[in-house]
């Protein structure tokens, strides 16, 4: 198995993870849990969406946050916006890193960004446009890229389209996100196939949820093609607000396991990582998603092989 | 990627799923689950074990749960042996499949079956020979073949070795398992590499527990090997004695999702067996590890991609 030699991950727990959680995590929680994740090594971390703060309450405090986070060039924090109103919050902060964010599937871009496919690909191209003028990178997403509601959903042609777009607008990374949960090898290597010719240069990263458990044989399927840039949440923390029960992203410290014995460095201490999901686990009060950090420190063991 | 055409399940949740569970279930509750599993299409699947019933009370009724199966050439199904008296025991019933067990990590040899591994192999003939001359068939298993507390435990040797025993005393089908979730794709390419020119034409089954999350990542590299029997549990039901907090076998609808999602036919209902996963979960009152039995039924899709 060919597998990339260095991999990127862009931990979404604070995020996408957080947002799913009854219980709101406060600023100085959430920056506490933001340092602990810095100091295990990871260097890309979205901590925050700029989203109607009654809609999604764990993000209200967005702008707070981003003002009080060790801002340097070694770290690469991110925050999402869905439309132009939340590119504008973004901007008048110091995030160096802008995910603009559409739907390849009109029902579901209609029910979680209140826009038609159409329409919120027309507003992209504002959307990059105002945050490369503002001197931020932007990590452009296809959200249900794999589908909504099936995996007979998927339209590589729309996602072809979408990605096309938003390259051609400027986005530094290109993201395709599994947002139900219903990839699998199969439909990952149709979909990188179509797309990777369209990014080109530009690095195109996977953002999978473990809905249906095959979360890491999706990966699996991923890095034989060469992809190297992975989207994960501590713990598997989240959810998905349209799947009663469903799993979070692909839990950070399983992937690290499976990339170190995989031989892949990633320079993050994995047990620093599961150490932060068991103390996540207690504060919500239930257990995460993930497998690695139930178990003791003694039982992992991260020698490559 | 190529995949085998056809996949043999081996459901061990009543056998290796259930002893991990403090309430023990009666044997007229395992009854109605055994029958629920072979409805849902499960034509394999591991009952029972012939263990000390003090040190494993949930297999305390191995006899007369047998004795109350409604057998026929249709279903194969096993209990588990690991010692003589076992072998001796289980041929006292009209079980058709006994698996014969044996470690190939000699700690974990004398702490489970209290033998040290040399003395485990030349039991295992005996065992054998027993069970083949009262005309069953025989699972002959290696447990910690992928290591027992690190990956640097693994034994390519010892595994060899004992695969070669095993096939010259007439084992019907050869099961490599990973009892405490080490594997990871390169150690299950090597292995297997190393054990089917010795198995030849006797079946190779893997035996994968999730305890690191990499259980259908290693499915994954196994079916590329040309792999197509795997022992699995309903809603990952399971753990491991060894190791607070692990999580079971790989869970059975979710593996069966994967093999859908590449194509391959099992003849096996995955709504039915979640379906019965979430009434475990209401039984033993906690969550299961697998993903796909927390969906409603409505967000399953099983039209292979």
């Amino acid at each position: 198995m060919r597998v990339p030699p260095t991999i990127h991950i862009t931990e979404v727990g604070p995020r996408d993870g957080l947002q799913m959680e009854l219980r709101v995590l406060s600023t100085a929680e959430k920056l506490e849990l933001i340092a602990g994740l810095a100091s295990a090594g990871l260097r890309e971390i979205q901590v925050a969406a700029f989203v109607h703060p009654e809609k999604v309450p764990a993000m209200a405090d967005a702008e707070a946050l981003i003002g009080a986070l060790p801002l340097h060039d070694q770290m690469h924090y991110s925050a999402l916006a869905l439309n132009l109103q939340g590119v504008v919050r973004a901007c008048r902060t110091a995030i160096p890193w802008i995910e603009i964010s559409l739907s390849a599937h009109d029902a579901h871009s209609r029910r979680n960004a209140g826009l038609s496919t159409t329409d919120a690909l027309a507003q992209s191209g504002p959307m990059l446009a105002m945050a490369i003028g503002a001197g931020r990178k932007v990590r452009a997403s296809i959200q249900c890229a794999f589908g909504y509601e099936t995996p007979e959903d998927v339209d590589i042609d729309a996602v072809a389209v979408a990605a096309s777009r938003l390259v051609e607008k400027g986005a530094d990374r290109l993201v395709l996100a599994d947002t139900t949960g219903l990839a699998a090898p199969p439909t990952v290597r149709r979909m990188l196939a179509a797309v990777a010719p369209i990014a080109g240069s530009i690095p195109v990263g996977l953002h999978l949820h473990d809905t249906r458990g095959l979360g890491l044989a999706n990966v699996m399927a991923a890095l034989e093609l060469g992809i190297s840039h992975f989207d994960t949440s501590l713990g598997g923390l989240g959810g998905c607000p349209f799947i009663e029960g469903a799993a979070g992203n692909i839990a950070t410290e399983d992937a690290l396991y499976l990339f170190h014995r995989l031989g892949i460095a990633t320079g993050i201490d994995i047990s620093r990582v599961a150490a932060l999901s068991r103390r996540l686990a207690r504060v919500f009060n239930h257990p995460l998603p993930g497998k690695i950090y139930r178990l003791a420190a003694t039982h992992l063991d991260f020698r490559p092989r």
